[in-house]
């Protein structure tokens, strides 16, 4: 790792000086071969050295801070931050909320995703990983009638798959599904009134904690794309019935 | 969808008089059912209506503006956004060059994506993005001697499958790995001076392509994974040479 100064600042192309500032930012971060948690320079350094003004660092300190590239809080010295799936969460939520994308796509990427999370998972995970996934799949069966315990072991059901899969891209995509899953889950459970449809998807759960227990990739992909098959389905369903009210 | 008047503003949890101001922003966005394009009011109008200081509302605008929720351009009125994959491609470059993420884990998330998109544009491609995909893949080999020619017709070629696949989540997400092949690909094309080698990466491209225009989604998920588990392979060769330098 060079280094390097902080380059002189250029107007960013087709971009405003508060553009210029965050990629200034950015290469220092870069040219400095800076790790999570290490410290920047504050916003009046790089005011200095830029030779822009105060404001237009805070600018672009607050757009860093957003996008979770730095961390800034209570007065501190801004740090690198760490990969943080709320971005693209905070995207996805946005996205939904104005209809750019429909809850058939998110799931067709969350089904794809996890399909791979599982069959990592069966073949990564520690003997304390594969415990916690059985463990969450059991606690889901103990809470089958308590909605708010049951979606918040089946997130972190998801999240434990993920972790058990030891790629940290595909651990912060999956958390990055968890606002998602705050609200699909209690409507797709809504559609399971019957206690054979909610044996079914508890079912679903324990084949895929069996599969990566058995360390059994492609058994724990089929599980899981069977799970998502199943949830999609009752979640259409529960669409279509509020759409009919 | 209701008009609900713009909330009270209240502390966010845990968090700061900004975080709450792009709260409300996101609220009222939601509450009134804007789409994309569609008009905000202004920083002043919030500022009034929340009870906060210009200040605060400036820097949660610009907060909204650096995730791509809001698009404030050029003093015009501020718009709502369009789901935009370069806040993932921002996310995804900060953590490669802080060494939170490696190659290999980002190639399994593309692979694992890109196997997907391959198989829903064999199946819902519609005439013309099946000529345009068989098309970039006949321009790679045109151009295979013309390094920068050929990473723009890679990278227009994933990104043409991803546009077929008619998910819009997909075609953000593999967008957001553009600027990464910007460099794997150069990275992994550097490793295949002998001609033979080249024309298996064509090949590969080739039989991507064909098997979309056939409509065959099994074909076309293989061949995308046999692509991939070529590159990634020529990656790794790659950067060992690179370390043994």
């Amino acid at each position: 790792m060079s280094n390097t100064a902080i380059p002189t600042l250029q107007p960013a192309e087709g971009g405003t000086l508060v553009q210029a500032a965050i990629n200034a930012v950015t290469n220092h971060i870069r040219s400095n071969g800076l790790r999570v948690g290490d410290s920047l320079p504050g916003e009046g350094h790089f005011a200095d050295t830029l030779g822009v003004s105060r404001a237009v660092m805070r600018e672009a300190f607050g757009a860093l801070a957003a996008l979770k590239l730095i961390d800034v809080g209570n007065g501190r010295r801004p740090r690198v931050g760490a990969l943080d799936g709320s971005v693209i969460a905070t995207s996805l939520q946005h996205a939904i909320s104005t209809a750019q994308i429909t809850v058939p796509d998110i799931w067709d990427v969350r089904r794809t995703i996890e399909q791979r999370t599982a069959a990592l998972a069966a073949e990564s995970r520690t003997d304390e990983e594969a415990a916690r996934i059985v463990e969450l799949a059991e606690a889901m069966a103990a809470d089958k009638d308590d909605l708010a315990k049951r979606t918040e072991h089946d997130i972190a059901f998801h999240n434990a798959i993920a972790a058990a899969s030891h790629n940290v891209l595909f651990i912060q995509i999956v958390a990055s599904f968890a606002p998602l899953m705050e609200v699909a889950v209690p409507t797709a459970w809504s559609t399971r009134i019957a206690q054979s449809q909610k044996q079914v998807m508890i079912d679903r759960h324990r084949a895929v904690a069996a599969a990566i227990l058995a360390r059994d990739a492609e058994a724990a992909a089929k599980a899981m794309a069977f799970h998502f098959d199943d949830a999609i389905g009752d979640l259409l369903k529960a669409e279509a019935s509020f759409d009919a009210r």
